[in-house]
């Protein structure tokens, strides 16, 4: 569990070594455009926050498993505040994201076929070793990091009622939740086929459920947190889903309306607006988080 | 010429017709998120100054001459104010553009082989008609209307000493002088193949010059405008040179580090800082202008 003032002292440690990222207010929607973090996504909050957390790094340095977000912000942390950085992908992993991370100085281990190896085996290693494990969601210095980023929203839009944003394990979510808590609601946006937080709402906690579609890249954990799980009922965090169909339009019309690219898993926020999923009252105040642009931007040319 | 009171004049006047784009503040530099304005580019402001300060738009509606931002700025702006809009564009625009023209309402009008002979037609369609012609960048509604973008550029970084933009015709340019004249220096940033503020201030006026380059589709206005002109040689503007290489390379760090899609001339203004073309002091607080997205993004793929 993670409350309001481990948001707050998650601020006070990684100010600095994240950047503030701006509102862009226009057509009457407030979009907190986080995709201009370090790395391209808001990941980078709850790995400066873990590791900064833990003091001086251990000798062995950090240790996670993601071929995604997750990991490019743990290599990205490492690097900045001079730890050593392993990060374990499944031998499929696709060679730019592992390029990528070995150019953020990370050394890279390709393990299994599966994600779920990958992370049996970086748990294992940092068990062995003595490093830090950094989850991709599930750690309450991960959540409270990105937490962060709900700080900053209330900061900008001060009058702020609803905040959409994107779930998979529900780092983000858990983070934003507790950072507004009794200020803001927070609305947890999934692809139909990705239904986390959806699950967990139903059966009374977190459970595994199949993921596919365009966004399982960034939104494609198979269970929620049990952070996230417990935030999420604590406050009150709904769950709304959309199909991919309405995930791609809206990271279209990022584009196409606004010049902003964002990956897939990202755009699910607004598809809640578009699709009606999420319907403000008149005069709400809706901010809609735009949490990540690792994507390759080709397709939308035209 | 124009003044800081024509610029004031104009924020009042389009006050609600364009967005208040955000300005973000990343690894010490201040980028004002311009290209995220209607129609992808700062040209908004001053279409809409231009058709709003001109009173009750006349029965033949607005005439201007333009491929580029400024023709999708003056359609835009036409028709959110329920204005007629005849766009000039020579034959050999591509079929791309000519379609975002129709898209936003505009009747496309193709005429000539080269921009001067659209322009000539575009006038004279004005003079014959009554219709009122939005000039790209040489009228002082249009100068006035971009320099809005400067007054919010103060509001949101009160302490800017500097401020880096691209130039084509000066409009943005002189503009953005006026509104922060005796408050912060502009520096003109062009491409050495395009080099219209550069040969005016060196020869003492405005002269025509050979253009060319990867952002000869913004930039590639043939000479400075008078009151471009004038208003730098009144507040002291400087140009600084770069070449295409450095604007590429400036374009892709915006995509890699800051997940901003600009297109090339916008790139130009960052590029100047990279090349140490300009290289600020100790402490300078320097803002880098984004004016414009309207841009494949395919080649920033990787
Ligand atoms: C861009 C982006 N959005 C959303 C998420 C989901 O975050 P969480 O797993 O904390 O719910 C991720 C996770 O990788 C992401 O990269
Ligand atoms: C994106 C962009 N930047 C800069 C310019 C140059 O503006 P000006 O002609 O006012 O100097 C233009 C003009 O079209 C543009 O579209």
């Amino acid at each position: 569990m993670i409350f309001h003032a481990d948001v707050r002292d998650a601020a006070a440690r990684i100010a600095g070594r994240v950047r503030r990222t701006p509102m862009a207010e226009a057509d009457g929607l407030l979009l907190k455009l986080e995709q201009l973090q370090h790395t391209g996504s808001f990941k980078a909050r709850g790995a400066f926050n873990r590791i900064l957390a833990a003091g001086p790094p251990p000798a062995a340095g950090v240790v996670t498993a993601s071929g995604g977000n997750a990991g490019l912000a743990v290599a990205f942390a490492a690097a900045e505040t001079g730890t050593r950085a392993e990060v374990y992908v499944p031998r499929t992993a696709p060679p730019v994201k592992v390029a990528g991370l070995r150019r953020l100085g990370a050394a890279v281990v390709q393990v299994g076929d599966r994600y779920a190896e990958a992370q049996e085996a970086a748990t294992e290693r940092a068990a062995e070793t003595g490093a830090l494990y950094c989850h991709a969601y599930d750690q309450p210095e991960v959540c409270a990091g990105q937490g962060t980023l709900g700080l900053e929203i209330l900061e900008q839009a001060a009058d702020a009622d609803t905040i959409l944003l994107a779930v998979g394990g529900g780092g983000l979510m858990a983070g934003v939740a507790a950072a507004v808590e009794g200020r803001a609601q927070v609305i947890g946006v999934e692809p139909e086929t990705a239904p986390t937080l959806n699950r967990a709402l139903r059966t009374g906690g977190p459970a595994d459920v199949a993921v596919s579609g365009v966004a399982a890249d960034s939104l494609g954990a198979t269970r929620l947190g049990d952070i996230a799980y417990a935030v999420a009922a604590r406050t009150g965090v709904r769950s709304l889903l959309v199909d991919d169909e309405a995930i791609i339009a809206a990271r279209r019309e990022l584009w196409t309306r606004h010049r902003l690219v964002v990956e897939h898993g990202t755009a699910a926020a607004l598809a809640a607006l578009r699709t009606g999923a999420y319907r403000p009252a008149p005069g709400e105040r809706v901010v809609v988080v735009l949490c990540g642009a690792n994507t390759d931007p080709s397709d939308l040319a035209g």
